[in-house]
């Protein structure tokens, strides 16, 4: 496809932010692939995202910010503008599960999620032949209890090394550290293997067994401080019945962490997806 | 809720479009309550769905047609404008299962629907308590096969006298005249009980009982003249098992044929369907 | 359909149960319509569901029970055997929306449930009109705080007076007192208008607004003392985006409720549900 | 898991069947891991399925099948015993997508699948590398027009050298010569990417986007030599909209196309697909 600039705002509603933004788009000849608006009629707040076909402007991105920041001043807008054509850097974490980790990596191989997985991290050394397959670097970062300060330096590093955009918990069962957390507000993407906020924390299939329920699910969220509790970008259930066992629901949910983990990225990948508050605008 | 203006536009693609239409609501202030558009990459079309609050705007649906057509010509758009506030006016029509027209009814009742249904009209006599207790006029109209030519006279009288802006047929098992068809085009709504194309015509869940699939489902389509062939508004499926009976796919069916008609109706109640060729957009 | 036997065996699992069990059906020349069995490796209980046709037995019900004692005495089982022609009694109730409860006496007016609605009982007035369009006696038994004593005493009444099987409350907003609760122990089915366990007790739309989650749900479930914590009989969801404002979720919502209380209400009227400490086997 | 007996037995529907069978069970201590009965009152056959503990029996599969033989005769049954610790083998084949192959590899390779993945054959030569990196061999057998027949000679040769069980055909885009299908009946299992019987042939996402669905699905059935026609063992679908391009379609539609293809093959390990006619029980 044709590399688009992908025009992302948020700021209070009003009249006129619609008829400004795309007059001064056609103005320059914007040929615009996509848009979407939402107005959120409790916060009184706006959310917008254009899709430019890059080729029909006579500008480049830097051009582009400048010529438009008048008007995002002038709306107060909070406002993002990226390039479809640079690939968002990305470090995949993980523990000693392989379906999420080697779905996006397979995904990321075929093509299908444009990007660029920089490295993968994990505390566990086993995957390492299949990360290897799809040529991705892998870093065994072991988290034992007295390792674990040095572990999180060392991740940090990695990922500073790496200019990750994105962190993505691809079954990483170790808590982030609350600074990384905050550094990287909106950037980690986690896979919580429940249908948040039922069975918040450890072993939720354990928990779901418990309360017999009929539907077990998975959630894509961004990470914050807050265990489970950031914003949720996807999610997704399937149904199980009284013949499940918890090993069953172990297996069976695999398919739906991989789907919505996947889902959540490609969302994040194409700056779909608008955080406001604790919750998200997935255009 | 507040009306609003529905603005629904269809043209041949190209720079401008949205500028120039928003630019004209902004110029009056006119408050965009939702807005979606989609650009056909295949057909070169665009179209497009605005609706503003009527009470931000200095004039009423006249002279907002009026002030709007210029722009209308100058990209030769197909368009369209509704009024929130004015009722669509429907005429429901029913053969021996109720569950269809009921769940209509009910929806209309409970005011989740909102229009105007004029009557009800039946080829069989038993429905007519039910339809009753909602307070929609009944009509019987037998459609043996000596009296179907004179039968369909007297649906078109009906319809003609009740204004009617769309027909529904909610589980109605006779195929309409061609010209009532053409007459009509995109406002007659069928429920099809089958996955669309499989399946047409008649018996559907004998078909599929016959084929053993493993889902049966249900679409909601306008009617043309080529039976079960008209565009698509929506479908949906639900799973079924080896232990499902022809009997057990028509009552479970139900469900699905309920839910995709109600969903369909709403749709072009709320002017979110627009056809191109034999596809839809729905937004 | 002939009228069969239903034969619900609940009892510690050892070998030779099914051997047993369908030994002593055989003998008599008993047909077997559906045999349903699940040994659960946690509990090391097994539960067993068959449905035999009563006319290929050469006895009724009494003298299938007097003959059937011994194995059940020697396998130590909870047992139950029903007359599927008995029509199982129900009371419902409401309150002020009307979805649930038009639902179900649709399906029980079309003859797709299989029961005998004795009455319908409402703090509201409102509903009777289309109550009484099925037929069925309304009892307005208002529940302010003054009454709410004497309302459940004649509640209890009506109940009593009707012999009913089950209750079921078609989004009835009271909480039952603890010892109807346990009077009518795993006859009271709920709807419950969220995925339990996530948003417990009142207004669970306004809660899963407030979180930002992606599908919305409705549980079915045997009222117990502890609020929305009995056993589940069924569970579904549907999914919503950004867009939709908490009344967009009641609307939504509504379709899941209705869908799956009628679902476990079936189930229910089948013998299809078997309890097991706060779980469900549904075969 | 401990090892079981899995006794899979079609036959003609009467009194008594059931009994028998359980009793030779019984009669042997045998323990029942799991039972599935179906009456089909259609055919009037019935069909079941048992999983037995083998440490529970006091043979082997040898003796147990020559102690049974006197039951199945008498009753005329078309019977099976397997060994689930007996991995059955399984060749894999693929063209030039990798998305099935390389999603039952890597449940094979994680436990989820047992079996025994003998070897991949593909008529490209690309995904080579990454199904190295699961340790299958991998058989290049290229399909020119030229080269046709004798590329199925070489397949077959490969299939009798494996002593394979079980033809995977993992998006693997020619038509097998009818001697294959008719010699593996019921052993070749295909994913057709299309609901079935909707979209037979080439290219369904085309077929599904020129028609305008709002679902796309895919079927897993077992190959006979009517294309596209064998019994179904398991379909499922997603939703689109009409932002969806074909290309999409078949992106998105991959993820349907893994999980019913595994799902299907899961049932045929378990010895869970049991056909009758072109249509399949699957417990």
């Amino acid at each position: 496809m044709d590399s688009e600039f992908r025009l992302i705002i948020s700021c209070p509603d009003r009249v006129g932010i619609v008829a400004e933004v795309s007059s001064f788009i056609a103005s320059y000849g914007g040929w615009i692939n996509e848009a979407s608006h939402y107005s959120d009629p409790v916060s009184g707040w706006f959310f917008m995202r254009h899709c430019i076909r890059s080729s029909s402007l006579p500008f480049g991105i830097k051009a582009f910010k400048d010529k438009f920041s008048p008007i995002a001043e002038k709306y107060k807008m909070k406002w993002s503008l990226f390039d479809s054509s640079m690939k968002k850097r990305i470090v995949l974490m993980a523990s000693r599960e392989s379906h999420c980790l080697v779905d996006l990596l397979h995904r990321w191989h075929s093509k299908e999620l444009y990007c660029d997985i920089r490295c993968v991290i994990s505390n566990h050394e086993h995957l390492k032949r299949l990360v290897d397959a799809y040529g991705a670097p892998y870093h065994f970062v072991p988290t034992s209890r007295k390792s674990k300060e040095n572990a999180f330096e060392r991740i940090i590093q990695l990922v500073e090394d790496n200019q990750a955009d994105l962190i993505v918990l691809a079954r990483y069962m170790q808590i982030l550290p609350g600074d990384i957390c905050d550094t990287y507000q909106n950037r980690i993407i986690n896979i919580h293997h429940s249908f948040l906020p039922s069975f918040v924390g450890a072993k939720p299939y354990h928990q779901a067994s418990e309360r017999g329920v009929k539907l077990i699910g998975a959630t894509c969220h961004y990470v914050t401080e807050a265990l489970d509790a950031g914003p949720i970008i996807d999610q997704d259930v399937m149904r199980i019945t009284h013949h499940n066992t918890v090993e069953d629901m172990i297996r069976l949910g695999r398919d739906v962490e991989k789907l919505v983990l996947a889902r959540g990225v490609r969302s994040h990948l194409e700056d779909r997806v608008l955080v406001h508050g604790n919750k998200t605008i997935v255009f």
